[in-house]
């Protein structure tokens, strides 16, 4: 791969390739735009198989977190870090030490939280030679596990996908199908029981779905299944790619809102989608509540002033969807145009600040 | 190429790719080794084929920056910055002020000056965005022309050579044969012929030669036949390369002290040179003159204390020569090795200090 070749086509500032020989630690850090501020995003741990396959994601990662981030109104750019290695063996004090010394060495160009492979505890040594890290647990003055946040989120999504194509945002009544019933998705079910929807859950641990099926008054499906289910909103909260090119003729949702990353597994499907009428709330919005909780670490957490900013995914997506139907596009380019927008603006008034004529 | 592969390799802390889209500016800074210091180093800018060819030189110049920095007694590392374009059509105030931006994020982690490619002038932009660069014109702040230095330094490391050969540091009365006319190589023949010796002079332009031979007390030959030339000291101080297979048969000199860089086309040679009895100076402590003038630039630059280093390569030298005749090694393993422990030294008080116990 050439490197620079991939940093021009996706807009990368940095990319940066850190090892360390006493830990063995190899990172990369890659930091794609910093127009609306310092870089933000998960640090990753992964057996890739050679830095070249550790670079592509890195570079797709940091990407995606840009728009994320735009997109929920933060002011922060994209980062994401990947290291070489594996998770359930690799790890030590010192490895994730040395990650925090290189993170320093950027004076909060970029702060990283927990992702695949990586847990806050990981980050608590970490933390140990950098303030630039978030998502710390709560004992070492993290904001607490994100997950409510990221429910709550999707719950707001669900709100206004609802008061924009019915009328209302009232879940009372409305038939909502839950793929994936971890953390987030759990979360998403009671609150969705609460407010009166009818719920139907799926999950590939059929334990989980019969655990759920005991305790709560939920209708039980297969992962398969879900997609085909006629329902008002579909839910993906766990695996992406769900919408391709053979689930696509299944779907018979009105609304699809969900936490999954990467739900469409091709961005051109959010056009096919608007043809089959069905409303997407696109992922990186409605998942945004935990970044958008990690991030006001770094002002100092306040969870009023973190809910404040989730609330406002609902107009995010009314504006969203209003746009789309109006120009004839779809909620994602939509999305995309929006940041870039935001992007481009903040870009026109640095040019203007750096050359006052 | 793997880019992990070969920072373990050679052992590269940081390589960090950079790219402005606004300038299009490609850069490659690599940070080899900051046990010492922050890094510090050359600025390159090429016409490279692709991203590789780049990162192969900036690995390989990084590292020999580590080597000349340590040996010459500096707290620094090596760093080395290369820029991908053409020289002569791709320069703008843009491109190198975003070099500027980019370096600042490091935050003085690396400091850079001029190198093939790139002049004083074009780091005068660079200068406005952020203070780590050195070697700026005078009228921006910097030390000035560094070839009065370097070429001291040759004068004091010819000294040392002498002393330790010959038992007295006295260039009078010696033979000195000078391969390369330009700033360094002229002031070297000026600063000889004014300590007494007879000097030989050779440069592929033979206008130069010409100029000298009219100008001083010199004997012109060519650059060739220099090579051949019975004399105590051959200095090398225009191409690198010099001591090769074809020529470590032909020399004849007693000490070869010059300020070119890698003047063996080979580290093996360096043992070659023992064995054929010729006391070789090695390169980047002869040439360290320069390096030292511009790091000291970061202290506030103070001409006294730049000299007063300068003149320790005398020690440094008188060291080297007497460690390799002890221990039956070549003169560059000794220095290596010098450079090699006072690492080491460094590493093991910065394990104490962060772990005490």
């Amino acid at each position: 791969m050439d490197i620079f070749r991939e940093m021009a086509k996706r807009g990368h500032e940095q990319v940066i390739f850190n090892y360390d020989k006493a830990s063995g630690l190899k990172a990369i850090i890659a930091i794609h735009d910093t127009t609306l501020g310092p870089a933000i995003g998960g640090c990753r741990m992964w057996p890739y198989e050679n830095s070249d396959a550790a670079l592509e994601d890195a570079l797709r990662l940091s990407e995606s977190m840009t728009y994320k981030a735009a997109a929920a109104g933060l002011d922060f750019g994209g980062g994401k870090t990947v290291i070489i290695g594996d998770p359930s063996s690799g790890k030590s004090e010192g490895l994730f030490r040395a990650l925090g010394r290189f993170v320093q060495t950027l004076q909060g160009r970029v702060t990283l939280s927990e992702d695949v492979g990586t847990n806050a505890e990981d980050f608590v040594h970490t933390a140990k030679e950098t303030p630039y890290v978030v998502g710390l647990p709560t004992a070492y003055g993290g904001s607490g596990d994100t997950r409510d946040v990221t429910a709550l989120g999707v719950i707001i999504a669900m709100r206004a996908a609802l008061a924009y194509r019915f009328g209302s945002p009232s879940l009372s009544g409305r038939t909502i199908a839950v793929q994936g019933l971890g953390k987030v998705g759990l979360r998403v079910v009671r609150q969705a029981l609460s407010e009166g929807a009818s719920v139907i859950v799926a999950d590939i641990n059929p334990h989980a779905v019969g655990k759920a099926v005991a305790e709560l008054n939920v209708e039980p499906t297969d992962p398969w299944a879900i997609l085909e289910t006629p329902c008002d909103i579909f839910a993906p909260c766990a695996l992406g790619n769900v919408v391709n090119e053979e689930t696509l003729p299944r779907l018979k949702c009105a609304i699809i809102a969900g936490s999954a990353n990467n739900q469409l597994s091709d961005a051109s499907y959010a056009s096919r989608l608007r043809d089959q009428n069905i409303l997407y709330a696109p992922d990186f919005i409605v998942n945004s509540g935990g970044l958008i909780q990690v991030a006001d670490e770094l002002k100092g957490y306040r969870s009023d002033r973190a809910h404040h900013q989730v609330e406002a995914i609902y107009d995010t997506l009314t504006a969203i969807f209003t746009a789309a139907d109006e120009e004839q596009l779809s909620t994602l380019d939509v999305a995309m145009r929006i940041v870039d927008e935001r992007l481009d603006l903040l870009n026109r008034i640095r040019r203007i600040y750096r050359n006052p004529s």
